[in-house]
């Protein structure tokens, strides 16, 4: 699975395998028919709607063109082309045959396209609905379970399942179990007995345990969808006249040593372990209004940066295991960052304004549970300003040269970081506080003092006292210093240096998400890695065998 | 490790090896000075105050009797006895050597110390003080943040330090990395530096980065820690004229298939591969004042039965890994219970009363963190009222037996549960919420109901209506649906059940207790059983040897 060809995230609708979206006015209904032949690499078939990462490279392509392609949707139908079934979850043949990595890469991924739904459902106008039309097991049921209305299909076969413990000695890994108890509020021993019984549970019952919201009969069925569509779309204030914008194709080239789009560029250094991240700051000034940013579209700066980015942090995160460490540099006129960022931030009741804010927003997140040590270097010619300062917040460690590079350019402006609209609401990490927030957590004196700065243009003596960037040394000792931290980040543990980061990166308190990304995926990775799972005699090998896992019985 | 002799958790003061505890009036001193040749087990020496299970069984007796037998303490200094050198952590060599789930409990044990070290200087008005009189690392460092105040000694030596990642692979294990941001405040890139040095940080950059509370020269140590000391001792409510109770020595008596104490005994079925555990309500009428239980001391029911339970969950946890079930019943009259828990709840200004209940608490808390399948079986003839109720809704499945059992005893009470005041209020999760307010998470109305049918005895059919027991099968069906339910759980794989108690039992908030529990040790164990930590060229194994780790670089 790796070491073949690379993952590609780039799609289109008119490329679909596995999905239909059809709008209808307000309401979208997007089918879930995935091909069996259409695995994404070789070795299983996707029976029964179940699912692989290419299935979820489209579902993700799906819900993003929604929110930007279509202002006029308001409520989206998520549901199955196959008869009796919605979906059997993610593909177990897959799973047993994946290395360790694959398996937490595919998690973490079809966790984020799920939170991207509940994202859509509270702050896009967009309310998913989970129309079960056959039986949602695993996976499926975690679909679902991510949807703000989850209907059932009452025909005495159709039911909703997490047979991951019993049939595969794993445990559900998208949320599942945060969402069932947390979201949903099904009482925990009804939960524990609910996922321990394959067959699952259907009809009235699951209705009385809040796994799901309604039981109806096949008779009624598309009536009784349709009208909750409608209810839910009547709920949104999404501009039905508005027009979308077309996510183009990214311009993207990709080598073994390169990965380039216009705004964003990354060198992998393979020897050294690194990825070497610019990205470059808006190439001309802010729109006028945000008449002109409909104009430009997929075209305007922050929208078409924030995809880039969000590209590469897949591309990097699923085909470079061994780029143990991400270099943060940014490059252009932080005049112009923070002229977006105010347009947008005033703009923010526009539909376009406040989906780029979003989107932003996520692919930040997408930063910060992505298990690669991020050190972010503040250098003169760069721009970590508003939007882009956010990079340097998301760092483990950062750098800011103090002074200029004399040998360089000793004409230079310093280097400077400025604190900008952005920093101060619009762009929550998933524990729900700002990078700020997070960072001067229970200092609230630090963040007061920070926040008097907004605007200012910071050069390293005052941002570093202020504790915004982590060192800030000089001229003479900046190579060594950067050198030294990356060599030494490369020396250690990568899997010590994972869980470190994805401790120390959610200080403070937690949320659906920060529980699913660190409770719930730490336990699951423990999980996947075990003999009782993973080895030759575990669940997920022997599952369809007809052999019983041999299990190490002891307790840990 | 295992396979050795039973670890006994019973000790006492007389028998310390690692630790002297002294008492002068509010201010007790509790010196940690390990015998380098006392490890629980062979294969390592405990040098440099490092510590393994033996050595912190000891410091927990230690703060358990500082709790009940010296009323007069208000503030516990933490101290080392060896020059230079407050403690090194957890042995390395135990480590290394110990098999996984011995890593895993010994890392629960820890913590769960060290969670009742912050109790008490939350809620039983005995601050500890750690005064650093050398350097702290790892564990050692750790020890210390579980206190409220830090003093490390100014030398221009002595450091505090988490070389865990950079020495060993793995991850600070007794909730460093949670404490660090979310109690110190610590700011996270400062916190992921310090956490990269082997040498630590310390004098004035100790306190300026808030690793520590001040940094105090050698000249003026004593003075200025025992200053510290009666200055903290003062803010206490503790009475200083009181008479403490002597924690007697536990009767227990110990096989191969049965523990067995005054008060709660269990079977040990190692066939099925389960631990049927049985809890006695009181064996007399509930003392008439809280005048005799002070008299009564530990025969008081509720201490006794807390303590007898307490030692049980620890035997079985560290002794009996592969009982991965175990069975709770009650025997005896709920009235009875109820009357204990009442005195307590009206007395709670008493300090004993409360420290009973603070100890019942934190052993329920116990409880929940064990992972193993936890059953409770409500049958005719038992208690489950107030405290005992307790151990049902900490349970993952409750069955209570509707009617009577025909052929053993037509002419009994049915079985009931009943609400009582420790039920609402004094007994709180890790979570922050009673167990039944996370039962009802989501569902005030429910909860409500319940609140209202305190002290009303209720049989299957009203508690399985509300809610309070998960099944209530008749007599006809009993047998079968527990057994099926014990032999179904007994199939399942141990991680997977491991993995999903672990979510289930912890609906709701998040708290530091929860954060250390879940994220963090999810995340150690999962690093723990990697080869990167604990293969053959592994950090953990490799330390000292003079050879470097051979790291998978592949981040996960």
């Amino acid at each position: 699975m790796t070491g073949e060809a690379r993952v590609d995230f780039r799609v289109h609708p008119d490329q679909y395998r596995h999905w239909r979206l059809a709008c209808a006015g307000p309401v979208a209904t997007l089918t879930m028919d995935v091909a069996e032949q259409g695995g994404l690499t070789s070795g299983y078939e996707l029976k029964m709607n179940s699912y692989d990462l290419g299935v979820d490279i489209e579902l993700y392509d799906a819900v993003q063109r929604l929110r930007f392609e279509h202002p006029e949707v308001a409520a989206v139908v998520l549901t199955s082309g196959k008869d009796k079934v919605f979906s059997a979850g993610a593909n177990i043949r897959m799973l047993a045959a994946a290395p360790h990595p694959w398996k937490v890469n595919f998690c973490k991924f079809t966790n984020e396209t799920r939170n991207g739904i509940e994202d859509a459902s509270a702050h896009s106008g967009q309310t998913y609905l989970a129309a079960l039309n056959g039986t949602a097991s695993g996976g499926g049921y975690e679909l679902a379970l991510a949807c703000e209305h989850i209907m059932l299909i009452d025909d005495r076969s159709s039911a909703v399942s997490l047979p991951e413990l019993p049939l595969l000695g794993v445990l559900p890994g998208t949320g599942g179990l945060t969402r069932v108890t947390d979201k949903r509020h099904v009482r925990r021993d009804l939960a524990d007995y609910f996922s321990t019984r394959p067959e699952g549970v259907g009809g009235q019952q699951a209705v009385a345990w809040r796994l799901v919201d309604e039981a109806v009969p096949r008779a009624r069925w598309d009536e009784i969808v349709a009208e909750r569509a409608r209810e839910l779309a009547a709920r949104s204030a999404r501009p039905a006249s508005a027009t979308g914008i077309e996510l183009t194709p990214l311009a993207k080239t990709r080598t073994d040593d390169e990965i380039s789009y216009p705004n964003v560029s990354a060198r992998l250094d393979h020897g050294r372990g690194v990825a070497e991240i610019t990205i470059r700051g808006p190439g001309r000034d802010a729109p006028a209004s945000i008449g002109a940013v409909h104009e430009q579209g997929a075209g305007f700066w922050t929208l078409a940066m924030t995809r880039e980015l969000d590209d590469l942090i897949l591309d990097l995160r699923t085909n470079e295991l061994e780029l143990g460490s991400w270099v943060l540099r940014t490059e252009g006129d932080p005049r112009r960052v923070l002229a977006c960022d105010q347009l947008l931030a005033d703009q923010h009741d526009d539909w376009l304004a406040s989906e780029i804010t979003g989107y932003l927003k996520r692919t930040l997140k997408r930063l910060d549970v992505t298990s690669r040590s991020l050190i972010a270097l503040i250098e003169p010619g760069g721009c970590f300003a508003g939007s882009l300062l956010e990079l340097a917040l998301a760092a483990d460690r950062s750098f800011q040269l103090a002074g200029v590079r004399e040998d360089i350019d000793p004409d230079a402006d310093p280097a400077t970081v400025t604190v900008g609209p952005m920093n101060l609401g619009p762009l929550p990490m998933s524990n729900g506080l700002t990078r700020l927030q997070t960072r001067y957590l229970g200092d609230e004196p630090g963040l007061a003092a920070v926040e008097k700065r907004a605007g200012e243009g910071l050069a390293a003596e005052d941002a570093g006292q202020l504790g915004l960037v982590t060192f800030a040394p000089d001229d003479i000792d900046w190579d060594e210093e950067v050198r030294i931290a990356l060599e030494e980040r490369a020396s250690f543990s990568p899997d010590a240096l994972t869980g470190l980061e994805a401790n120390y990166r959610f200080a403070g308190p937690e949320t659906l998400e920060t529980k699913i990304f660190g409770r719930l995926a730490a336990w699951q990775n423990w999980i996947f890695y075990r003999p009782n799972a993973s080895g030759p005699d575990g669940a997920l090998r022997r599952f369809g065998t007809g052999q019983r896992a041999a299990f190490d019985r002891k307790r840990v």
